[in-house]
């Protein structure tokens, strides 16, 4: 199943499952209790939201070895985690904005895992049940300001710095996924999840023991090389195989 | 005033006013509208929880020139943030909990904003309606792992690791406030607000130019020197003048 989070009629938001014919309105939410409705919105009337709001999305550092080397560093014996706040997300087709404090925005196509329940010390042969689904993600990335503090929060942290989307995939394989970034349509990374260091079972095991992820906890995997700059006027989109794309423009700044 | 969150009657959680005879247990909140009842909870049966639970408690390293000198660090030209995850926020008496994976747990003694509305690209001259007021916060850290990492999201990130209360002070200049860690009543760090590098007012700026900080998310304001292990066993506290202490148990994880 793909869910998604659309905005109805005004200012209301609902989540809904993809059906055929459109997007079948659902009362509750995923991560507690839903129930579908009569209501279906026709694809071409949907307007999609981030499929989900997380409390913390945390992220994986250095976690495809090709990208590792194009950063220069070399592979890290543990997972590297970063914070990225709640904040920075955004849907499909919302603007990132360029930030005037950097001159040097990055693009990163992720596959992001979305937690469904309470999830602490759980080892990888179980964490299975913890995931509600998949979605994708571009971990935007101010990398001179990355390069200049050291701590990745600022660099990564700005607002609209997180799309994510379309759809929150429920039935899903995470290994041997393509993930793919285009700028302009052109294609700028083309990866593979299999070629991930830590693999999602492994991810979710290791933030486990260190912090209670919660339902709707977004956890990015990393990267894969290509990464390069963004600037204002492009269309960028991630991708990931099964999932489907999220699109957004570029704008810059005040 | 100096606002306190509360367990009262079973499960039931309130936010209240110390008043000179007891806890004024409100309805509502203080970050939208709130209201005072009759109930007044003597302090002897008042059961404190964290003052506040945010969205995320942005932090900024090295900001007192005393304690990035012991960590072998020069004094950054900006500040240097990182996010603690609201699921570390513990408060009074309640139990650090020392995790298997570290061996040398710190104490780090900070002074915390708490944020009182939307604040998004705020002039440091205009930062004062957008606090509610200002906390004690205990910044612990995983020292062995800040180093292994680089990044520092893991080694602060951990569940308990963010104590904070005992009050939101909301009348407070935060210029020129002592504060103080003692572990087992022994005192360990001795600093002034004065001698922060950056103020929160330009802390508070520096933060909503990337981030909109949200009703209730907290701000901390590093640590002077004087930073050291904490092990099962002891009683941690870190105090701010005017504000008061949080004391916590220090208990090894399983």
């Amino acid at each position: 199943m793909k869910i998604v989070r659309v905005r109805i009629a005004g200012d209301e938001i609902a989540y809904g499952a993809v059906e055929e014919e459109g997007i079948r309105v659902h009362v509750g939410s995923p991560f507690v209790a839903w129930e579908p409705t009569e209501a279906i919105i026709p694809f071409t009337e949907a307007q999609l939201l981030s499929p989900v709001f997380p409390t913390k999305i945390v992220c994986v550092g250095k976690n495809y070895a090709d990208h590792a080397a194009e950063m220069g560093s070399e592979l890290p014996s543990d997972p590297i985690i970063f914070i990225k706040p709640a904040t920075a997300v955004i849907g499909p087709d919302t603007p990132i904005v360029l930030p005037p404090d950097s001159e040097e925005v990055h693009h990163e196509v992720e596959l992001a895992v979305v937690i469904g329940k309470v999830t602490r010390n759980v080892a990888a042969e179980d964490v299975g049940p913890h995931i509600l689904g998949y979605t994708a993600a571009n971990d935007v990335t101010a990398r001179d300001l990355q390069r200049a503090d050291g701590q990745w929060a600022r660099a990564k942290g700005f607002d609209t710095f997180c799309p994510l989307g379309p759809a929150i995939e429920t039935e899903l394989d995470p290994r041997g996924l393509k993930v793919r970034c285009t700028v302009n349509g052109e294609i700028r990374q083309e990866g593979n999840t299999e070629d991930m260091v830590f693999g999602v079972a492994e991810l979710v095991e290791f933030i486990s023991r260190v912090m209670t992820l919660l339902p709707g906890d977004v956890v990015l995997t990393g990267t894969p090389a290509g990464v390069g700059p963004i600037e204002a006027g492009d269309i960028v989109e991630v991708n990931i195989e099964r999932i489907g794309s999220v699109r957004n423009p570029v704008v810059a700044g005040r």
